[in-house]
């Protein structure tokens, strides 16, 4: 969320975020902490360019920039951060701007998102302080999603389903794979999508069991699933949304397939709970799907948090212990693949509250036949 | 360049990469290198999956991926290395194999693409073996492109070019910016392009000044200039092409701040040498602009190498006191930027060899005033 796409009279979130960080440097036992996540320092302060430091003591919150970013950074901003625009190098001003701070001596790092090229500036270069690497500090706050953000990805999910609706008229045999992601990213961009959060995944006929096919080459044929995996972005916020399609008339093994992942994606995103494990939200899942015997054709995991990157917090996965908050936005994306014969994904965005789960993606789950 | 990609009677080149890479372990006094940037696995054995970890020593290539890309990494990699699926964890995996070589002591990491939270576990769980840090070592010999990458490239460079010929009669006043890289991108997918190699720039009027401005939702007047920045992929190498176009009839200012950029341009692709350093390539450009009274407008570096990644060595900018080898591939891209007025920037892609410079990029850079 940037400062211009505050709307009057709306709450700019910020500073909340700011102080429930701030509480949580505290319990940690931190002065301070430097973020070197673009996706964090854009939920901390609203700037969205591709080159920054943050800064977040207990007083002081510093972005770092530099100059391509002065107009921007200063729309985009607002009072939300003091801002520097350094000529040089990120890193030589922040030994210059951590020398003005007093009481700083313990700062946390982030360790999922710092390079040992980076690492190892802050044990030469910034010898005078203590580094603690931390973990998911900033990501747990932005799994909980406020009033604003979950506009936002509404948004993004509207201008995904716009554009699926346009482009299923257009789909025929002898288009390529990579023909149609173009008609599908035209109307993404005709429906306002200010970017693609992820490379758009159309897989045709037996590609369709590659679970992380892009678009190829391959020309579609009659006969085949037709599976497009793909979401749009507004304000940096995304979507992701997977359908499968047939094209001409179903097979009884892909209408059987087809309707074991649908009633999958349907039981799992039913059953989301608040203080439900991410493990016993995938297995609702993947115990349907291996009740039905094709338990070894999913082999991915039931899903993951969508924000501000398209990949977040929470998982849905087998080995995820913790507990789902109230506020996520989570994907539901069951499949079922078999090498040499095609795919099957059905995938689903989630908002889950404490009155229950709220499917946000309305575009229909029903087989369709595409003539 | 995948193992697909290698036609009949055309040579694999990939032995001769490994052989090169070995000589300069054994130069840096490493029994072994650790390779996690995917662009480098890419490079070194055609594999180009999400998931990673390549270790190469005096006589073994041994990549770890995990099962979604089992058919895949087959298809690709072929005998260029030894593959292990992991069905848990590359890092779990990484040490078994590790265990399994003999006279392996100090490994080399590459320390711009590892992130902390992993060079922790080198030091944790990997603390039988030496970890050096490296910079470079794969990244050195990618800056110099054989026939076959040359060949991906100029092909990347057609598609890119047919689609800013197919988009170029479709502008006109009241398009978006963002509807404007809808038309560009459907073009670009129309004529193969296998993804994006980064979001298109496209910025209008006063935005045109913003040398990092995406498509945004401002709508295109006669008298803007009209700034497009982006590329085509193709087997994994990227184009990179900008052009700056006027709608309707260029103002005597526009046309003075074009004529400056275009020769600042030409100026720069012609003069490039190999042994010329970056800095000496830059100053070319940004010596012109300057005398011409505008040095203080172009904010950014002249241009960098293209490959399997948009951005590659080498840098031509105002530190780089490297010399500039044969073979490789580098941007040419200066500008002049005003903020609130607009900006042009004339990008071309060249390829330098020993015979001296040659501009693969053929689009016309004459100002062209869009009806």
């Amino acid at each position: 969320m940037s400062g211009a796409d505050v709307p009057p009279g709306s709450i700019d979130t910020r500073p909340t975020r700011l102080a429930v960080l701030r509480d949580a440097l505290a319990r940690a036992d931190l002065d301070a902490l430097l973020v070197s996540s673009l996706a964090n320092v854009r939920y901390l302060t609203g700037f969205s360019g591709s080159n920054a430091l943050l800064v977040i003591t207990a007083k002081d919150c510093i972005l770092l920039t530099d100059s391509r970013y002065a107009t921007q950074v200063e729309e985009e901003v607002g009072g939300a951060a003091t801002v520097r625009i350094e000529s040089t190098n990120l890193w030589t001003g922040l030994w210059a701007q951590l020398g003005t701070l007093t009481s700083v001596e313990r700062i946390g790092f982030e360790s999922t998102h710092l390079l040992h090229r980076d690492f190892a500036r802050l044990l030469e270069q910034g010898n005078r302080w203590s580094w603690r690497p931390t973990t998911d500090m900033v990501e747990t706050l932005r799994a909980v999603k406020d009033a604003g953000e979950l506009a936002h990805i509404e948004r993004a999910i509207a201008m995904a389903e716009t554009a699926l609706r346009h482009t299923i008229p257009m789909l025929h045999a002898g288009l390529t794979e990579t023909a149609v992601a173009g008609i599908l990213e035209r109307h993404l961009r005709d429906a306002g999508s200010e970017a693609f959060p992820f490379p758009s995944i159309v897989a045709s006929g037996p590609r369709s069991a590659l679970p992380h096919a892009r678009a190829g080459d391959r020309v579609l044929e009659v006969g085949d699933f037709v599976l497009l995996d793909f979401g749009a972005v507004t304000a940096g916020y995304c979507s992701d949304i997977t359908r499968t399609f047939v094209l001409g008339r179903a097979s009884d093994e892909q209408r059987e397939v087809y309707d074991i992942v649908r009633e999958a994606n349907l039981r799992a995103s039913g059953a989301l709970r608040v203080g439900m494990t991410g493990m016993a939200a995938d297995a609702v899942a993947r115990d349907y799907i291996a009740a039905r015997g094709f338990g070894e054709a999913f082999g991915h995991s039931l899903g993951h948090g969508i924000g501000l990157e398209v990949h977040e917090e929470p998982r849905l996965a087998r080995v995820v212990e913790s507990p789902l908050a109230a506020g996520t936005v989570v994907t539901i994306e069951p499949g079922i693949y078999r090498a040499g014969w095609g795919g099957v994904r059905i995938e689903d965005d989630v908002f889950l509250s404490v009155a229950g789960p709220r499917v946000l993606t309305g575009f229909p789950r029903d087989l369709h036949e595409l003539s």
